[in-house]
């Protein structure tokens, strides 16, 4: 294959490796960051099973890299972790006019927007589901098996995109995750713009939508801090735990006593997450 | 008591808390932040002993506990973790005028400045060993029962601070020392600025010195990965062990292969460091 990636940094972590690279992608027309740990006991001979990360607003493939300590116990588990951007980046690439946090660049939730001038380049959907799997699977020692986890925004992404393809990852979780978009302001901001007013065109992109109409076969976890501070606006747990009344997919929900939206309530309960998508991973 | 420090933020970690806080410094003439983890059974009837963690250069309070992966293991153990800033901040307080990264602000170097415009605020050394102490033993539940640990620049200081202070702390540890800073371009620049051209008077602030000449009764953990960009021009490991020969401490340096000089090699060895502190806090 002849798609080109190129090494921006390596560092040994936990016996496996962190690495980071930049390519061009086709679908977001522009330079695209992502960042894999490979753990040590991945070759050639024995590829391992891919944890896919989806990280929220403002954040790069960065964030959960460094801070959500995930190493030690994807070492363990002969797991490989895969953390793309969270939006096209780079020149050309249209931001939100006022430079608002949740909208335009680092806010591209992970979908494929219909309208001008967002089209072009933010196409996060096809790129997580599509383009950013084939070239893993070409470059590194992984397999096929993978599944798919976030934070936030990124719970949205992953919630969605999990239940819009069951054959292709095992598992879903989220921490904290925007459950019904189309009923919270950062998810009828964006997807006014991204998508346009017909509000049944966002329905594609709820998880409480999708999980009404389609179901799920695939396990979901999903852990919430009852102190976090976005809990009642904007992520509303509930509402995905009463879309899954309907449909009975496997959902454990878990509310956190005292914990927040930030990196330290994640770090705290992601040795869980690895452990529950390792037993279908296998 | 009437010292006023102030919370900036708090966020529950694996059952503790993480707090930032802020507080006027007598001994450094100016606001300084710090963090702290509390474990979850600290309370006034089980005071618990404390892991103080120089970082380094560039650093604030916010690496270490960002990025190390120590609450786990701090929580499990019961020790408090405190991380001070690395430099006097804030309006008044000189930087170096290029803006240099391994010189004045996040650059103190843990010593007494005794050269102007720099010895009216930089005066790490007592912050750490006197002023900052004083202020957590008096605001939360922690004994006095202490030990230090840093990385790099706060290796250096964990490591000359421990030697000069064996009645204070009970054991000491560091990742990527610079150990020999009388010997290395780091050392030598902020040295001679700090404490001016008599490099006679350097030698109280270097581990290797103090070693020779004062001996250490505490027990010595240091890491140091041996793909470390800084490994032979700045931190000179070797010298330590050179230097202990003479007086026969309990060190122990552990050369990690493959490890550079990041927070992934920090994480990956944090765990070690813990339990072995937490033998001699007990």
């Amino acid at each position: 294959m002849s798609i080109d990636i190129e090494m921006v940094s390596q560092a040994k972590v936990f016996g496996g490796f962190h690495k980071q690279y930049t390519h061009p992608s086709k679908v977001l027309q522009c330079d695209m960051k992502f960042a894999v740990f490979i753990p040590s006991s991945a070759s050639t001979d024995n590829p391992v099973p891919v944890f896919y990360w989806l990280s929220g607003l403002t954040c790069t493939d960065e964030n959960f890299m460094q801070k959500a300590g995930a190493f030690r116990v994807a070492e363990e588990l002969g797991i490989a972790i895969v953390a793309p951007d969270t939006s096209p980046r780079g020149e050309g690439v249209p931001d939100d006019p006022d430079g608002a946090y949740d909208f335009g660049l680092g806010a591209g939730f992970y979908l494929n927007a219909t309208q001008e001038p967002w089209s072009k380049h933010y196409q996060m959907y096809d790129y997580i589901v599509q383009e950013l799997p084939e070239l893993v699977e070409a470059h590194f020692p992984v397999s096929t098996v993978k599944s798919i986890s976030g934070h936030s925004m990124g719970g949205h992404g992953a919630l969605t995109i999990g239940i819009k393809n069951p054959e292709q990852y095992r598992a879903i979780s989220a921490f904290s995750p925007i459950t019904n978009p189309t009923n919270c302001p950062w998810g009828q901001k964006a997807f006014s713009r991204y998508l346009g007013s017909d509000q049944e065109l966002w329905k594609d992109y709820d998880s409480c939508e999708l999980l009404t109409t389609r179901g799920c076969t695939l396990p979901i976890l999903v852990d919430q801090g009852d102190s976090d501070g976005f809990l009642e606006e904007q992520l509303k747990p509930q509402a995905l735990e009463q879309a899954a009344k309907q449909v009975d997919p496997s959902l454990t929900l878990r509310m956190q006593p005292g914990y927040d939206h930030s990196y330290f309530f994640i770090q705290s309960f992601i040795d869980d997450h690895l452990r529950f998508h390792a037993e279908y991973l296998k």
